[in-house]
């Protein structure tokens, strides 16, 4: 279970890394749900997860995982991050030093991903 | 209420810095539940939290909160940070890299502690 657990994380940096949103979409169980920030309205279900994944990487905007880190306990795991977002367009450039807690299914499938951060987690760049 | 969440995380800080149960059993509601690490069988309840505290700080230990830092969201926060686990009498000395999720009442008062660690958050020192 640990490495399912750990490759559905390591996919979760992978696909946004490269910036894939089928590699994104893969990860998740279609019932799925995504709470971003932990305290927003949550994604229920795919089609949602898909649609937030749009509005994040919208007008060219991109998204890169560094200072990446893992735990894993069982079918739940903690990546610890910062997200780098930047848009060159329009000069948009801010680091996110992100916890993202993820429950996996026996499928090795997302079903419950929960992103904490806060305005204090979040410096410019 | 993120003022309350705040204040639950930096006395469970606290209480680990100085080392004083009475600062820790006061941070919790009598009928919280504590899973340290996540997936091992959780502390349900005050008497079976302020159990764990004492195997925790049995025959000299203390364990000392560094590289601290909190994410806030409404009336769920993380902590992270590094558990300086040390016992001169035996040499015990190692550090846990831990991620911390709580919950917190309305009264301020923690509901649910589940820490995050695995064999790799630790390291020998």
């Amino acid at each position: 279970m640990e490495d399912k657990t750990r490759a559905a994380m390591e996919g979760y940096v992978e696909a946004y890394t490269k910036n894939e949103k089928n590699l994104f979409i893969e990860l998740w169980d279609s019932n799925a749900v995504f709470e971003d920030p932990v305290g927003s309205d949550p994604c229920k279900g795919i089609e949602a997860i898909g649609n937030f994944w749009d509005f994040a990487h919208a007008e060219g905007m991109t998204i890169t995982p560094s200072d990446v880190s893992y735990v894993v306990c069982g079918n739940e795991g903690i990546l610890k991050a910062v997200m780098k977002v930047r848009n060159e367009s329009n000069g948009t450039s801010m680091d996110i030093s992100i916890v993202d807690h993820f429950v996996i299914n026996d499928s090795g499938k997302i079903i419950s991903g929960r992103a904490f951060w806060d305005q204090n987690s979040i410096s410019s760049n």
